[in-house]
């Protein structure tokens, strides 16, 4: 049992509340209005770091690889009658915290708990604004951590989806300790896809530094891809206008 | 040439700016603040009925299947100097007029108009949120349309996406004329998946008459779904709580 509570009798609702990929402008007033009323906001510490402080607000911040200790510690919070949010950047409910904080909720100590998820802006979203219209057909998203799945399937993955021709949005290209991931991804994809596939990199989009870089496949360098990357590959219809947007038609033809 | 302008010789900028899916706590600061700012707002007339009319603003109402005719109409008001937005329901760059902008812009006419995105939050994420956390690994989005595409293309990619075992985002999954393809779509996904497949209907999500079904594939009736549905289709390990919530979990084991 955690929290003191018997199982079966916990209550309360955490909230799970993405705040879009950085600046205000992109954080909706559901969230902010979410934000105002909680006691905890708990979350990877970049991210409840841009909670502003205020009274009566406790700020939980932890390391970036514990999501289920952190979903855990704000279930303990809502067991203990608090009024808790668990804050994600982008969507939560995309590679975000929503999916840890249900299977922290899978222990009956947690059985009553409501979790309630709101809507936010993903990084895809933003990366691909800001490139034009790159996700304007059918894509997918993918992380590429083996972290969580074992590498064989993460490439039957990028088969099949180059195979199909979706577009593919690619978030956790590569971390400190993962590198090699990005590079051998642009070759399974190389399989299928040729060498002048599009291809975006978008870094720290919605922050001050943020740059957009737009490639090919056959031209993609691995080693300008880190863990603040998101990368975008094209169909084959993706195409650049001449002033460097990128845009996939609706139609396949 | 449209708009009275030599060719290259166009300027001016089109905003194509994603409402989100319906209510005003999930449009972001950046589209409140640009719809304020603009002359003009074109769109389908749901959504331009959603921008609150004011002095100065002169909107722009058109039907639903007239995308490319929109986008001209607004690339024209920018050539022609005037403040343009064409808006989206959700993210315009989701199955939105992102796209179609952009496949307008093609025109040497418009040669120098700028287009800039600004992103929303998206229907899938909507359903997804009101769901739980459905989307929270792997997934694709798709369009069941075969308005602009033929539907052996939709085959293909359903059944590349039901092998890769993705959770499935199907926008646009039937129509008034359209009604035959998410019986068709559920029966391709069958031939790989189980029919206790976890499924989402989510029905005008954001909205005062939303609702949200959970049903599995095998169950699935096609004769359930119309234009207003967004369906979710479950990985194998998509699973449903006590409280009928559902999630996805971000381990593949």
């Amino acid at each position: 049992m955690r929290g003191g509570v018997s199982t079966g009798s916990a209550s309360g609702e955490v909230l799970v509340v993405g705040l879009g990929p950085g600046p205000e402008a992109w954080l909706t007033p559901e969230a902010s209005s979410a934000l105002a009323e909680v006691g905890h906001v708990v979350g990877y510490a970049p991210y409840v770091n841009r909670v502003p402080q205020r009274e009566g607000l406790r700020r939980h911040a932890s390391g970036n690889t514990v999501e289920v200790d952190r979903a855990r510690h704000a279930l303990d919070l809502a067991v203990a009658g608090e009024r808790v949010a668990v804050v994600s950047g982008g969507d939560a409910g995309v590679f975000g915290m929503a999916s840890a904080v249900f299977e922290a909720a899978e222990d009956p100590a947690y059985a009553g708990v409501r979790v309630r998820v709101l809507p936010g802006v993903s990084a895809v979203q933003a990366v691909a604004a800001r490139a034009g219209a790159p996700v304007g057909a059918d894509f997918a998203v993918m992380s590429l951590s083996d972290r969580l799945k074992p590498w064989s399937v993460v490439e039957d993955r990028l088969r099949a989806v180059a195979a199909a021709d979706l577009v593919l949005a690619i978030y956790n290209p590569a971390s400190r300790s993962r590198t090699e991931q990005i590079g051998r991804a642009r070759d399974v994809l190389l399989e299928q896809r040729k060498p002048d596939t599009v291809v975006i990199v978008g870094r720290d989009i919605g922050r001050a530094e943020e740059s957009l870089t737009v490639t090919t496949l056959g031209e993609l360098d691995p080693a300008s891809i880190d863990m603040k990357c998101l990368v975008i590959v094209g169909a084959s219809s993706t195409r650049v206008t001449e002033a460097g947007q990128v845009w996939t038609p609706r139609y396949v033809r």
